[in-house]
């Protein structure tokens, strides 16, 4: 197992040089010099906002802040140390009676489907400032979170371009240290904090320090189950998380579309984004 | 041209029986039985919630009108004889009370803006009643809108399963046809309904049939723009049709990953829906 934390660590310096690169190419390549980056007050976002900050120049980059009436003031201060410590221009939209009107109108709507119904609201909100500031939408879901498909699609998991999706969270971690994010954002557990004391890791039942490990070895090492189990994991654990990875698979591809024709969208008509826009 | 008119006629009664066999197909995969579908009062959700009411039975198709306060009445109308033809359950969501805060919000909010905020909070809306109805949301989509990129990205074009998205607008009208859909519904002008008489037509200052013949050659018969004005499209026309579908392709595929592992999400981790869930 100490042989696989290794494996997860990176070489941050050249990993954010990687990343503040890409940002910069694929927003320059729609001919765009700009950025919106939604902040939770959590490691993810913090990262990305620095990230996209340093590819782009602090006064490109529009730092938004989307409570709900339930989120916790912790989580918009936070946020509001990332908007200082960079001197990224911000804004702050309550989210609250985006969402509400849904909420009253099913009343028995569950937390998970508010949860859902309010990181797609805030989606409207960054998409919409996204056109208002002429900035692409930068993503903030890691690589744990895409494979175990714990995010909200048309969500957060919605984004232009994103520089965190091949992070493990332990690297997000790596990261977020290398290039400042304030300590408590680094230090405190990881939560959608869509209800008083949840965390992610009380959610899932996994932490994310053994996930990653996990993963590492499924996704990037192409172990079989039995090889994991070999490797040192608990089988019901094991099978556990990559049940999460196959039934959430469909948050990581594009809606099927029936095939009836020569050419269709999505299956052979497909260019890259840079197919000479 | 007379020619390209016959390429795009389709046996509809063969593309009928092959999306109605995808639509149960791809809904039974992940153990469903149900659709959710977002009738608009428009040809392409009428002609989907069809085609799901043939697949799963009309019981199982729960079709909802989401009217803003500016929609026309007659949307209203036209949806509810889809309903009232195919005996559907149906629900009625007014989105109003979801996006005029965010109008207020920022006052100085576009038309444009404005209607991408509303297709995603329809989006909100149907994928609610996707996790309340334990259906599958059915996209509405064609191939002339996906191609030329008119549609809302996270929006309207959001979808688990797109029956549409192979057919040009012109051969949704024969399909249409060929259902039952009910004839004012397929003879009036397709419009987003954002505002009043707005038409798609005038918006894009591009008529469907016309369009649709030079998509066809460029995209299923791979012309260049050379042969399409050899095939007596005007080259304005041409290079203005395909600017569209070129600038507009960043929504036809997910968000770019900097790739920085040994495998990534969404480039080489892929995985089909159907694998081995």
């Amino acid at each position: 197992m100490d042989e696989l934390v290794n494996k997860l660590q990176m070489d941050a310096a050249l990993v954010r040089k990687i990343l503040v690169e890409f940002l910069r190419q694929e927003i320059g390549k729609v001919g765009l010099t700009r950025a919106v980056v939604g902040l939770s007050g959590g490691i993810d976002s913090a990262l990305s906002c620095c990230l996209a900050a340093e590819a782009l120049g602090a006064q490109n980059v529009l730092a938004i802040r989307m409570p709900y009436r339930a989120s916790s003031p912790e989580s918009l201060s936070h946020a509001q140390r990332v908007i200082d410590a960079l001197g990224v221009p911000s804004d702050t939209v309550d989210i609250t009676p985006m969402v509400e009107p849904l909420f009253e109108r099913f009343p028995d709507i569950t937390p998970l489907r508010q949860g859902n119904a309010m990181a797609r609201a805030r989606m409207i909100v960054l998409y919409d400032q996204s056109a208002a500031w002429k900035g692409l939408v930068v993503g903030t879901s890691n690589k744990t979170e895409l494979l175990l498909g714990y995010g909200t699609l048309f969500g957060d998991m919605a984004s232009a371009v994103n520089p965190l999706g091949d992070l493990y969270k332990t690297q997000v971690r790596q990261l977020a240290a290398a290039v400042g994010v304030p300590q408590p954002i680094i230090d405190k557990p990881p939560s959608a904090d869509l209800w008083a004391d949840q965390t992610d890791e009380g959610e899932m039942g996994l932490t994310y320090e053994q996930v990653d490990r996990l993963l590492y070895l499924l996704v990037d090492e192409r172990y079989s189950l039995d090889e994991a189990v070999e490797a040192g994991f608990d089988r019901a654990y094991d099978e556990r998380g990559w049940k999460m990875v196959r039934i959430n698979s469909f948050k990581r591809r594009l809606p099927p579309i029936a095939k009836v024709s020569t050419r269709t969208v999505g299956v052979d008509f497909r260019y890259l984004r840079d197919w000479g826009v």
